[in-house]
């Protein structure tokens, strides 16, 4: 696939998994795909477990049920109606789930870029989910980033060492019908803004001309 | 370009940039590309500080010249020497410095996603950067990530308020003779892993089988 149409067809998945069973080779791809990211120094400080279990996924669900929930008690009136509507996972649905995490030892002691900025290696842990996201869309599969979940249980269910940071959920699966436009802007959650209004020159908060075309 | 073909050609570019000016209309699809980025609660907060200004860019270089000097004096022996060889940085030649920025205020007082997680936020902007990286190597253009900064010296350099976090500077340029090789295994600071080697099956430190192919 094109990396533009891949870049556009890629959306957040959470009603459309089928539950049918990703193809090896194919789920070899896209986890290569993230494992070919750029990262600081070199360090490719991430790390991917694959839960298919029935009991773990079950046991995810069921804390981010309870997230949910704490999330929609600080919601009032419109916000509180529309978030009511909206599926925030397909954990059991997808019938994988890859938790991505960040592991700082892995560079060795010196990594080059680090030393004045600590977050960069998370920071290359998200550019190889991006690479994993636009690579699963690609391969006709579906992603969604779960993140309604406390990183100490998650650490707990996969048994990360303390020293490995759970950076994210990913169910990843194949589906049926992924829509054209995000969820959150269906179901009238927020829209997406103009390129213009994050662009500046020079200095913050300058304008850019937008380009005549 | 092919998706896996732009994931296989992107390389750190820090000594190609050849400082001809980006085409306008092409400079724009690769910043419409991060801007498509998926965020969390669709809050879409990142910015993008377009610096061109030749004072603007000597002072940055000046800045990560110092904090290369530092890194240095932290390395002993065949680290060191190996670091010497290594360029960190295109920041004059490339002629166009790109900021990320991460505004934690632009998705609105409830983001959908981010009260369990605060740095959800964060990892969305990073995102954006490889959609940026990958639309710029599928347009022939290359992208150098400098690292070696203090947050607050480029907050400043392009009057970021205080609530918005510097997260890059991506050099930005026309190159010539992009390697295929990074830079950092050619001169031998680091190699690429193995897939085998971040993947875990269930639970972290359980072996995935290989697939056979």
């Amino acid at each position: 696939m094109e990396l533009y149409d891949a870049m556009q067809r890629r959306r957040d998945t959470r009603a459309e998994f089928t539950g049918a069973a990703v193809d090896d080779e194919v789920l070899r791809r896209v986890l290569a795909a993230a494992h070919s990211a750029p990262s600081v120094g070199m360090s490719q400080p991430w790390d991917f477990v694959l839960v298919r279990d029935a009991q773990a996924l079950a046991a995810f669900a069921g804390h981010v049920a309870s997230e949910r929930d704490e999330f929609a008690s600080s919601l009032d009136g419109e916000r509180a109606e529309t978030f009511s509507r909206i599926k925030i996972e397909g954990i059991r649905e997808s019938g994988l789930g890859v938790v991505v995490g960040y592991d700082p030892t892995r560079g060795g002691p010196n990594v080059l870029g680090r030393h004045a900025i600590a977050d960069a290696g998370l920071y290359s842990v998200c550019l190889a989910i991006q690479n994993l996201w636009l690579a699963a869309t690609a391969e006709g599969l579906g992603v969604g980033w779960v993140s309604f979940y406390r990183e100490e249980f998650l650490r707990e269910l996969v048994s990360m060492p303390e020293h490995v940071r759970p950076v994210a959920w990913l169910c990843l699966g194949e589906v049926a019908n992924v829509p054209t436009v995000p969820d959150l802007e269906r179901f009238g959650w927020r829209h997406r803004s103009p390129l213009e209004s994050v662009l500046h020159a020079e200095r913050w908060g300058e304008q850019v001309e937008p380009v005549q075309s």
